[in-house]
């Protein structure tokens, strides 16, 4: 297998070296800066590099574009005007409907994988970098059936988990997870660094950080405060909207708090922070790995989107997709995806949401 | 040395331990339920039980009152009718307003360990739980110095580095670094929650959860949420005043970032993350420990509250007292105070900090 990876970064460099030494594929880079290109091949993270896109890609089987958020959309495009017909092109970038706007191509399939290290640059790429981490993928009605497998495999290879999800959904999901909690880190570290105040005496408070002891949940809820300035300014930019909503329910919930905290009622306190328990408890359940991997077959006709909208279906329900292969029949009208889940629970449901989509599934 | 525990669960059954294990001294205990007595004998926090308050506390020397907060100004009271009059009394809530306006006795000093676990009762309770943790202490301008000194070595025997900080500094402090962290947290979930939706399925965003990786900053930012609501609910009412004004600060700051994201400048954008993380490396900076330990020595009048002076006033510059010791002139109108701190820094600090008190001070 051929794989190109476009910008040799942290994360382009880790599938790289991941695709090298779990895929045993024959990796081709690119990067705007030839230096990187060069460490990249010392470092057993690219086979060897390309002058520009267009030679990187040209006989790829799959493309990853990996540059800075901020020109995610137009690589995407260039890759895509000069990548083969049966060539998979995907992005790792963590907002989803700035390339997907862009990218209607069938080749096309947006992802954002759910790894990262503190550092940046191919320097500290890792080939274990994906191993157990959920790796998005962001399929959209023409995406090619055929082309959506051999992702979804070599993700497998690499140690991930894919999960298929909604362009939308997906960018409201990290405005959640993670676009907003950087933000309220922000917060946080601006008001305890006015409390401390800017020569460290205010009757007691600069103890606290000094001590180098602020306490575990300031530290657990800071520790991502002012990240990488380079890449959260385009995160930022990229995801507003989504962020934006999410900082008004923010608002509007903190509100409700204020509201509960005036009124010191101890009941409604209480009530409260155990709602607040049992969302977390919901939100972080994960769901018993109980009766072993099953796999089951669907026959399906053989058009493009089909596959994306199981896998989507799929994803939504949180059942991860422990491995696919489609087998097109002889004469290419129908198709069997064979897919393997894990779990008696999601073997159950996957059967459901693939019958409730019209198409016949048996457990092989 | 004879210690009484008032209120024996994960704090006080642990500050029982470490006194016996660390500070050789004998630990009378008292509980409101005679079983939670029974189990921490068998445990080895205390040496022996007491059938109400005034027996545990009759002859000691040093009583810490650990009880939840919501009972802690009550309990204080009662310990200080009955303690002897050379008997240092603390408690180790987790807000210090409530009991300050309590107990303006000489023999009180209000104190809070930045310790804990994630559990609760003496069953949790270790002898080395204060190792290494900031222990605020918060005496007033009554406070003996003879009755502080004591309570400072026994702290400082115990594991922690006990640190001074006036009242209200202390709670808007906790406001900041703690009540506010699990507020954020208990938002965090609600909304994710919302996203997730009672069944699971919205298009993609279960899957996140349902992988059990929702990425380390939404872990790392409610891994308190929902914290145990006996403890939380107390905490909340005890402190609301403080966190009401966090709250505030968090919308109108919030309000701030909506502001830069709706004007979508990167250089603003950019310009806010780079503040917060030279406002997280402000916050969070350890003095450096170069030039060892140096002991000074300031010559003091013997009267309340010039203790407490001086360990207010290296406590709010961030001065880290390793240990102290007492010695009062044979006339006993005076007397010598004897500080260790670390560092070279840290010594000119507390020489200069001292000195601009009116005390004498010189290097030992």
């Amino acid at each position: 297998m051929k794989i190109a990876v476009v910008g040799v970064g942290l994360i382009g460099g880790s599938i790289g070296m991941a695709a090298r030494a779990r895929a045993h594929a024959h990796v081709c880079g690119y990067d705007a800066r030839a230096d990187v290109v060069e460490d990249a091949i010392a470092l057993g993270a690219i086979d060897v590099g390309a002058p520009d896109i267009a030679g990187a890609v040209n006989d790829a089987d799959v493309v990853f574009v990996a540059t800075p958020v901020g020109s995610l959309a137009a690589a995407v495009a260039e890759v895509l005007r000069r990548a083969p017909e049966r060539c998979v092109v995907s992005d790792v970038g963590s907002t989803k409907r700035v390339v997907a706007a862009a990218a209607r191509d069938q080749r096309f399939v947006g992802g954002h994988p759910l790894a990262g290290a503190e550092g940046a640059g191919v320097g500290q790429a890792r080939a274990d970098m994906f191993v157990g981490a959920t790796w998005y993928l962001t399929p959209h009605k023409g995406t090619s059936g055929v082309l959506y497998e051999r992702l979804h495999r070599l993700l497998v290879a690499l140690g991930a988990q894919p999960a298929a999800i909604e362009v939308d959904a997906h960018d409201r999901l990290m405005a959640c997870v993670s676009h907003l909690p950087h933000v309220l880190a922000n917060v946080l570290v601006t008001q305890a660094a006015a409390l401390v105040g800017a020569d460290g005496t205010d009757g007691g408070a600069g103890a606290v950080f000094a001590g180098g002891a602020p306490g575990p949940s300031f530290r657990d809820a800071t520790r991502v405060a002012g990240a990488n300035s380079a890449v959260w300014t385009d995160i930022y930019l990229a995801n507003s909207e989504q962020i934006l909503a999410g900082i008004d329910d923010a608002i509007s919930e903190l509100g409700r708090v204020r509201e509960l905290l005036v009124a010191a009622d101890p009941h409604q306190i209480r009530a409260w922070n155990d709602r607040a328990r049992a969302d977390s408890e919901h939100v972080t359940a994960t769901s018993a790995d109980s009766g072993g991997t099953h796999e089951l077959r669907a026959v399906v006709p053989n058009r493009p989107g089909v596959i994306a909208e199981i896998a989507l279906a799929l994803g939504g329900a949180g059942v991860n997709i422990v491995d696919m292969a489609l087998s097109p029949s002889t004469d290419n009208s129908q198709g069997v995806i064979a897919l393997w889940v894990r779990g008696d629970e999601q073997a159950a449901q996957t059967e459901q949401l693939i019958t409730s989509l019209g198409f016949a599934v048996v457990r092989a």
